[in-house]
């Protein structure tokens, strides 16, 4: 790995550790083995850096959901994706950026956050109609609704587990809605 | 408004807006109005000021959950729960504390926030557990899930919310899951 992709994966890890106001361009430095020098040759500074991660970890989160592009039925794509690998108790690295203040009040960096969220909503939201006109689905359910609250039980499924030091209430917040849209499909 | 709560209900604030590793000792000062001699008159120090004031935004979490024991069936009760006045922007202002690694680290500073959002789902599980008994929701159902999957909704409507810096993904996630609990309600 080069440097400048070392910094950035460096500054991706600190993001979703510590979040930006808890990110030193010295612990960057550090984390990425590279010296001040080296870091302002490639970034301008912190906010560039936090952008080309963001980017990355948004980037991320999309490829993740392939999952809901496998073949199956709409509710076995879903039950996939959300029951994939998670490391739970360190929470979503583009969800948490939503908490730090600096990031959300920056158009520029929260721009990735939001379009990848989006993105995510829109295909859940594909994969759902999909359902529905295969008659797996109500046809009176609003399916970009329920794809927000697909997402939603996923970002708030991991606060409940940071909350608890578990990752009991995130397997429970899926199971639960799982539940429900299996009680649907038919 | 003593020196002392305004110190905490400061502190509340500050950590609400701008997390732990976000918010000095001066700042808290700052916001208070009190001087350095008063803050360490009433208080060790940062620590035990974000103890007093994630102490109380606990109990205000649980205090919220009032809607829960108006009268009406369960599914009212939870309705009405997900569709109060909420501050969508500003988040959860205990769930936003997880995303604090100090706070997650921190047994005593993260107890308030575990035993808060586990007493509101255990609150939550007793009144579908009345809806379950009533008859008003399948005996199938498994309510301590649901319980998990309502307020993994609400925290990541947050964080939804915060994302596309409008409160529109938040209102749809609680729709979402409103219109599924609905159909299973007879």
């Amino acid at each position: 790995m080069g440097t400048r992709e070392q910094l950035v994966d460096s500054t991706r890890e600190l993001l979703w550790e510590r979040g930006y106001v808890g990110t030193s361009p010295k612990a960057i430095q550090q984390r990425a083995g590279a010296g001040q020098g080296s870091m302002y040759h490639h970034f301008a500074g912190k906010r560039e850096l936090a952008l080309a991660a963001i980017e990355r970890s948004a980037d991320e989160l999309l490829a993740a959901a392939d999952e809901l592009c496998a073949p199956g039925t709409a509710l076995e794509r879903v039950t996939a994706y959300l029951r994939r690998e998670r490391e739970v108790l360190k929470g979503c690295p583009v969800g948490r950026l939503t908490q730090d203040p600096d990031i959300v009040a920056d158009p520029q960096l929260r721009a990735p956050v939001d379009e990848s969220l989006a993105r995510l909503r829109a295909r859940l939201t594909e994969v759902l109609d999909e359902g529905r006109a295969a008659g797996e689905l109500p046809a009176v359910l609003d399916t970009a609704a329920l794809a927000a609250t697909v997402v939603a039980v996923l970002q708030g499924g991991y606060v409940l587990a940071r909350a608890a030091g578990a990752p009991e209430p995130f397997d429970q917040a899926v199971s639960g809605v799982l539940a429900l849209l299996a009680a649907h499909a038919h």
